[in-house]
């Protein structure tokens, strides 16, 4: 549309691309605070849509939302070794509140496993309060020294769920679902993002945790990104906080636990997976404007749009009606079009004179004259096509651009390359591991040779799936 | 039901039967940081709900969601002489993070107007800009010295509204509407509380602001809480964050602007307008769980009781199945009227015999027996009427609560003894308002005679809303 491109080209330099599109769609901005951000009305919108769906999968998987404080006292956090170890170069800490120095200094939650078990052992007394299945969507706060938009903030917004169980099947299990029918149904089917599931290595695993789940997708410039992650976490901050039950024959036992979380990063990966040179392009599925109506000029083609919108909007399409008239059309266009809403009408003099309107798809591109009349049939077909052409795309280019690779060597080259490699895990294993690490190329996770998700990290045939990542 | 009082009586000491049927009813529980609270899922569920419906009416207004980060810096605040004059008190300040001392220490937001204005300055350029419309979701941090669970926390939920507009005239009516067409429509019409509208003096102004609009709710010790603000913030803001746009015919001028706010507050306020001694009464409007369908015990009760629920659930209503028959019957009937439950239905043996249901209103309380099929279309009658009940039971507490008096000692002694006093701004003055605060007796609102909002502090028969507040 525009001669000039309105950003940078992906191919010329994708991490500009990815900074000019989150600015020109106004999605967010950064924060005066160093790592920090300010999601703009269009980018929360993504992200409030995504709660939605979330937040219905998650109660449909049995768990209630609670909230728990932000603050957490400094000393919770040295309970669980690992978990310290993990996240103390990264908290931010109060040290005065209330016009005086405070005692014991708190931090800010960069998580809160430690906080909800603190309440956990309270409330669990005996095997019949359990599953306790517990979500909360929140900030959080981790300092970020190269921080960048979406994918690393100083504080972004997720949801953590927290979940005590009797058994460790039952946590396994428990995890494995959120993994599978929670994130990965999401991701697939709204998102449109054909993500790899997958197990950690041990190095990459969730500082408190025996295992970590993954998913991981493949960006705009073949380097990966973890979509979401879901732990068992053993009995570790069960024993650190002392959450036992009572069971049915009456001994004292400790709880098995989960935890698991998606955040504001997935609108960063909404944009690196599907985005384009001319902007944003946004599933219909997830998109809260699925349908733009726009009146191109007079205000003939203004009452039309408005009367179209309102049917459209009856047929249970998500609508916005553009009748800003006295803005450029052009400019109008170019603006839909970065913020990558699936389809616009376009409705002109010369259509309601033909009784036309012009479609065009932002998602495969072009456009055509249709009868008006018949948008309301056509535009749910319109979508579902464009949903399904979203996944195709990520799957083709995920394909595309993986690797069977049989040594260490390959296995680097082809991430540096910008691409993903699959290796046997016998063959890379932890000293393999180290090696890509000194490239900056990481094991994204472990899949079993079936594509499902192997046991245990020994599991045989299993392999790892090698890549630069975000 | 039960013989002992499972809460401490309203009678014998309000504050206590409060605390206790926030603990009885598994609504929240204190932090481990001192003013701070954990919201539990069944009082977040009532959080949620309100979210809901005030989510939907800030639209209708026109407003998007945003979010703004958490931190700010600690200049920012000083910018307006008022704002940081009012807040300082209460700030929580990070020193540190990624483990180095801060060059500047951040504070953890107490309300956005500042971090917000930063932006807006950048977002607004002309008029076409206006009006700028913002609302965020987000938890924020006041030190809190008395803390009280939901209403006066350290950290606290809100929604908080902050918009821009050209003129002094329009950001007064829409602070006007936020206040009159989301504010007092979802208390009275949702909450079923009374809430009387009127304005604040400039004592109990919002640091910053040249006019708070207020809603007052009487709770049941007939005592005063703030229930929900909406300023005029003038152009103080803009002044000190050089918040301007170009007028149509080429002028810079600066803009005027609103800011309001609602919080988990509110929570607290419905406990302490709806509660009785035995427990909380949720409005069907509002509650999450309308209809809990009960089996007393037996598999042929628990198969009807399911059956029953998909068939309610189909009629519109918002409906829990409690099938727990190895849960003694008495045990879950008491919890379920703590909760506030509005209607039970419970069905045992002999109701599967006779066709019946046993029919329990918790709002104004009593049971009978009523035919099974009789109920989808005897409930949504009984679940208005229970609405209206609540409301009109607010309505008579403030109306038999309230009393009109003539001078300043006889305006302290209603308040004193529990009740709410009337009396002519022109009698009070700024003078014995000093003199009521020494009782701890506020000035709640100015009102008109007749009940509406005065346009100015002086405006002739104002009168004074007095009483003791939360």
């Amino acid at each position: 549309m525009a001669k000039t491109p309105v950003l940078t080209p992906q191919a010329e330099d994708f991490p500009r691309w990815y900074q000019d599109l989150i600015n020109k769609a106004e999605l967010a901005d950064n924060g005066p605070v160093r790592g920090t951000m300010v999601i703009r009305p269009y980018g929360y919108g993504l992200w409030e849509r995504m709660q939605q769906e979330m937040d219905a999968r998650i109660k449909d998987a049995g768990a209630q939302n609670a909230y728990f404080p932000l603050f957490i006292p400094q000393s919770y956090l040295t309970r669980e070794a690992e978990h310290v170890e993990g996240f103390a170069p990264e908290l931010a800490v109060v040290t005065h509140g209330g016009g005086k120095e405070l005692e014991e200094p708190v931090v800010v939650r960069p998580t809160s496993e430690t906080i909800i078990n603190d309440y956990f052992s309270k409330w669990v007394q005996s095997y019949r309060d359990l599953p306790l299945l517990i979500n909360q969507w929140a900030n959080v706060v981790r300092w970020e020294m190269r921080p960048r938009v979406f994918l690393r903030t100083t504080e972004f917004l997720w949801q953590e769920g927290h979940t005590a169980h009797a058994t460790y099947e039952d946590a396994r299990d428990y995890a494995a679902y959120i993994h599978r029918e929670v994130y990965a149904d999401f991701m697939v089917n709204v998102l449109g993002i054909d993500v790899v599931l997958g197990r950690k290595t041990p190095r990459e695993r969730f500082a408190g945790a025996i295992n970590t789940l993954t998913l991981e997708g493949m960006m705009g410039d073949g380097k990966a990104l973890q979509m979401g992650t879901s732990h068992e976490l053993g009995t570790n901050f069960a024993k650190a906080f002392q959450t036992r039950y009572l069971t049915a024959d009456g001994r004292q036992e400790l709880v098995w636990q989960t935890s698991w979380g998606t955040s504001t990063r997935m609108v960063g990966g909404l944009i690196m997976s599907h985005g384009d040179d001319n902007g944003l392009r946004v599933p219909p599925r997830l998109a809260a404007v699925q349908v733009v109506v726009m009146a191109i000029k007079g205000e003939e083609s203004v009452a039309r749009v408005r009367e179209l919108g309102d049917t459209l909007r009856a047929a249970g399409l998500r609508v916005h009606v553009d009748d800003r008239v006295d803005t450029p059309f052009g400019r109008r266009a170019v603006d839909w079009e970065l913020k990558g809403v699936p389809v616009r009408i376009e409705i002109g003099p010369r259509d309601l004179e033909a009784g036309t309107a012009m479609l065009v798809r932002r998602i495969p591109g072009g456009k055509e004259a249709v009868p008006a009349d018949a948008l309301t049939a056509l535009l749910p077909k319109v979508l579902d096509d464009d949903q399904a052409l979203l996944l195709e795309q990520s799957r083709h280019r995920r394909e595309s651009r993986t690797a069977d690779v049989a040594t260490v060597a390959e296995a680097a080259e082809a991430a540096v390359a910008g691409g993903w490699a699959r290796i046997p895990w016998a063959v890379l294993g932890e000293e393999g591991e180290a090696k890509l690490a000194e490239q900056a190329v990481s094991v994204r996770c472990l899949v079993a040779e079936d594509g499902s998700v192997p046991d245990a990290d020994d599991a045989p045939g299993t392999v790892a799936l090698v890549a630069r990542a975000y």
